[in-house]
């Protein structure tokens, strides 16, 4: 038998241009590709490909915490300290409520603008658009862009209340935990996950009553989680709005960046992140094609699930238990 | 050729018995059902099917909002409300910060653990495990159960603060988003997609300063966004602990059950939402399979990713190219 294969779609011209561009340093050609893999033209396997080749690994900080915890401040100002190391500075807001994407008050806004007329720093928001898996998608890709631009430092932004977060594990190489000191709610916040994904913890607003008696709860919880490898997760305090303890946060990720490079890859050149990866984008795939246009034996089913005359595992059973439905399903079909 | 089927897995004895078991009313059977289920067990799609079979349509109502809203305290009022009407009721927890998980302040769990002694209300809570999508497939699949167990009304507890709500919508008829009084965050979560899911807000913990302001901003939100079916969005006020504004609330939610009724099928049974059931199903099975034991020719692209040696992109270029090699992935091949 000989090997049918079909060749996937090349990127058109156009976005073969906006690549070269944009890995020679074109901002506006990276804006307008990040907006293009948004989109997933045909082409993005190709593109992704020639932006994975030139990455170079540049170590990416995620941050997360609740709403509210001044997360974006605290972005803003590792920008800043990092601008006068002499670094460049990528970064995805994955929170929808975070002022990069809008969603703040006036006052952030503007402040946050400043960092538009700086050419090292690059800054991408990401809306609520899409779903769940589509955002982690997004977000991984945008930080492959901007590590391919040549951006030395990423940051990622995401809401971190219990499932959200789960995400940042597999993208940040550091992840930074962001809290503030107020009733109750903390407690059960670490409870949710967040104790077991940070690399660093943050108080903010550390000016705030409380602030100490977080910090002591925060300690006393990490004392009963294990480490496997051996970092010792350190509490800072910092006030993100008057640039108190930016500079101390900024070292102990460098300390973490450093304590890194010994180990086994990480973050996105983890193995097992990986092969999700690539598990992701085959599934991604088959479930484009999956949703289009299906022929008579798959739509027939398709349509009495819809109109509610066979449940939904009836109808995967009845599909799943044909090798040829599977095949016509996902156009493997070997004839017409 | 002759069609090849492949008999998909019956389930084992013992989960017959139970699935029997739980449909004749046996609550320790829902409850080891449940953790059967979250297993996935080879069976789970005879299971679902025979479940899915009984289900009556109870109502489900989504409960949605940032942490510390009180979500658990406003349901725990729901259900007592609810029985206090002749009503039995579900209640399915996503928010691994619930007390139903375990994760509230030991007051709130013992006051929860009143309806355990509670024949006509059972109370489910899923942790952080697995993946959103996993979370998200789970909690239909409780809300089946619960449904097929004779449960009249259902809730779905979860932490909407941006991306994690999205997964509400599918599942509940009607949703709840329950804000409380607080400095500045609410209007960007309100912007962060919480206005559009929102059939009912609830200005909960409305003793507190700003409560009144609140309820102005939202109304004022909601004047700006058009709903399309004509249902005119209520803002309640609610001191849950205080068991205040419950009664309206129930009220509320009821009329909207009834709003409903002349309208196309809603939550679980929407047309749209039972196809992308059906597609999740498929993607799962297909995605157990290629994580599953590969031959030669997959796994060498797998090792490659997973060694650096190949960007996943790339690989799933290469993979994506040939038929053959996705039907050996999928162990769809016709031969050896």
């Amino acid at each position: 038998m000989t090997e049918e294969v079909i060749e996937l779609p090349e990127p058109d011209a156009e976005s073969k241009a906006l690549v070269e561009k944009m890995l020679s340093g074109d901002r506006r050609a990276l804006a307008r590709l990040m907006t293009l893999i948004e989109s997933r033209p045909p082409g993005i396997y190709k593109i992704m490909a020639q932006v994975s080749a030139r990455m170079r690994g540049a170590p990416r900080l995620g941050i997360t915490g609740p709403p509210g915890a001044g997360k974006s401040t605290l972005i803003d100002q590792l920008i800043r300290e990092w601008r006068s190391r002499g670094h460049t500075v990528g970064a995805v807001a994955v929170d929808p409520s975070s002022p990069f994407s809008g969603g703040a008050v006036l006052g952030d806004r503007v402040r946050m603008q400043e960092h538009a007329l700086d050419q090292g720093v690059f800054i991408r928001s990401l809306g609520s658009r899409g779903s769940q898996g589509g955002l982690s998608r997004a977000t991984m890709e945008m930080g492959c862009l901007l590590d391919a631009f040549g951006m030395d430092r990423i940051m990622i932004e995401t809401v971190g209340v219990g499932q959200t977060e789960l995400d940042i594990i597999g993208i940040a190489d550091t992840t930074i935990v962001v809290l503030v000191p107020e009733a109750g709610d903390t407690v059960q916040t670490l409870k949710a996950g967040l104790m077991e994904i940070g690399d660093l913890f943050v108080i903010n607003k550390a000016d705030r009553d409380g602030a100490d008696q977080l910090s002591v709860e925060v300690r006393s919880m990490l004392e009963m989680h294990h480490r496997e490898d051996g970092w010792e997760v350190p509490v800072l305090m910092a006030q993100a709005r008057n640039n108190v303890g930016i500079k101390e946060l900024a070292d102990k990720v460098e300390e973490h960046r450093v304590f890194l490079m010994d180990k086994p890859r990480v973050g996105p050149f983890r193995q097992d992140y990986l092969k999700r990866w690539l598990v992701e984008l085959l599934l991604a795939e088959l479930g484009e094609r999956i949703r289009g246009p299906q022929q008579e034996q798959v739509s027939q089913v398709f349509l009495q699930v819809e109109e509610g005359e066979m449940d939904p595992y009836s109808a995967a059973a009845r599909i799943l238990a044909s090798p040829e439905i599977i095949k016509s399903m996902l156009r493997l079909s070997d004839g017409p």
